[in-house]
């Protein structure tokens, strides 16, 4: 029923497969839109799977760009700026932020295209998903291009947050449900989720 | 309703508040626990939600692990033999594999101490859970520490799986639904998740 699939094997997978597969191994994922502008005005938004938390203080955001993938505009857009947003997908945005994973144009906006409206701050220069009720605009602190593949590590700092009030509560959790997040899983299956609750902090004895 | 957050803001926000903001920030986290054994034999296991895919040719996973948090024996052990695993967290396992983040002493295997169950195969030297029905067994490839904040990156290669055969699909994707996999949001929040459905690879036109 679940016997060891051996590295063989695993290299020869037909790369449709493994990419399924690799992608959907290690469970769920996040899913947010990455939100930048050049210094010409012209804004570019890409879907990222792979954010993560680095740190709380200072706070820290990691993400992943892939060397060959859509978002490398969204990557030259951000090392020109220094700055860019974070913007978590819903359900009700979900198959719009799918289609911005499409090889549009360099001068083509995927705000204009999928149907998103860009919302300014004056803290952040870098366009805002308006329809997300979690955005977190950031500074870029550094690059690291990891030498096996080519990914490139973009590490931020966040520098504010705009945040659906009723979505934070008083110690700070962010009610993920109730914003209808939309968790991922493979290269291209969304998922809802439901709360099986919070847990105390675990003590060993 | 919502307006920003700002820095000044974000940086007077108390220890807790701010960890349990910035850990939900960027929405749902895989969970997976990470199996390892030092040159003794002593097994560790230790709870991980910044787990991520880094690419499928060759397979690479890419985990953090804080620099006084209590995966650091796991880090040693990983280390020392150059080999770990890591197994997705169902609904029915959360609530032991909360517990074994639990700051318990060197000696002590969080195997036994929160009840799961070691499983060993011919292809690697690690301990993997056997309650997981997705394990995964990975080749450390290299370590990075990131300067800010002493957070120590891990890059592995996937050189063996262990996976229910029913929950692989024709095409490769895990139905993580079907495994009763759990997101977490935060440092404490479970969930289980309901699948939206597939869509197809977004085209520009």
């Amino acid at each position: 029923m679940s016997k060891p699939i051996e590295r063989l094997v695993i290299e020869a997978m037909p790369k449709r497969y493994r990419a399924n597969l690799f992608n959907s191994l290690a469970g769920y994922k996040s899913a947010n839109l990455l939100g930048t502008i050049n210094d010409q005005g012209q804004t570019n938004l890409a879907l990222m799977t792979s954010v993560f938390h680095i740190g709380a203080h200072p706070p820290l955001i990691g993400l992943l760009i892939r060397p060959h993938s859509v978002p490398r505009h969204s990557l030259e857009n951000l090392l020109q700026t220094g700055v860019y947003t974070l913007n978590v997908v819903t359900a009700g945005m979900h198959q719009q932020a799918h289609q911005s994973s499409a090889r549009y144009d360099r001068d083509v906006s995927e705000f204009a295209a999928v149907g998103f409206e860009e919302e300014y701050s004056d803290g952040v220069g870098a366009p805002y998903v308006k329809q997300s009720p979690i955005k977190t605009g950031l500074a870029l602190i550094e690059t690291q291009t990891l030498k096996m593949n080519d990914t490139v590590l973009v590490i931020g700092e966040v520098i504010e947050l705009i945040i659906n009030d009723t979505l934070i509560a008083d110690d700070g959790q962010l009610d993920l449900n109730a914003a209808d997040a939309v968790a991922v899983s493979g290269l291209d299956e969304y998922h809802t989720a439901s709360s099986l609750g919070r847990l105390p902090y675990a003590k060993a004895d």
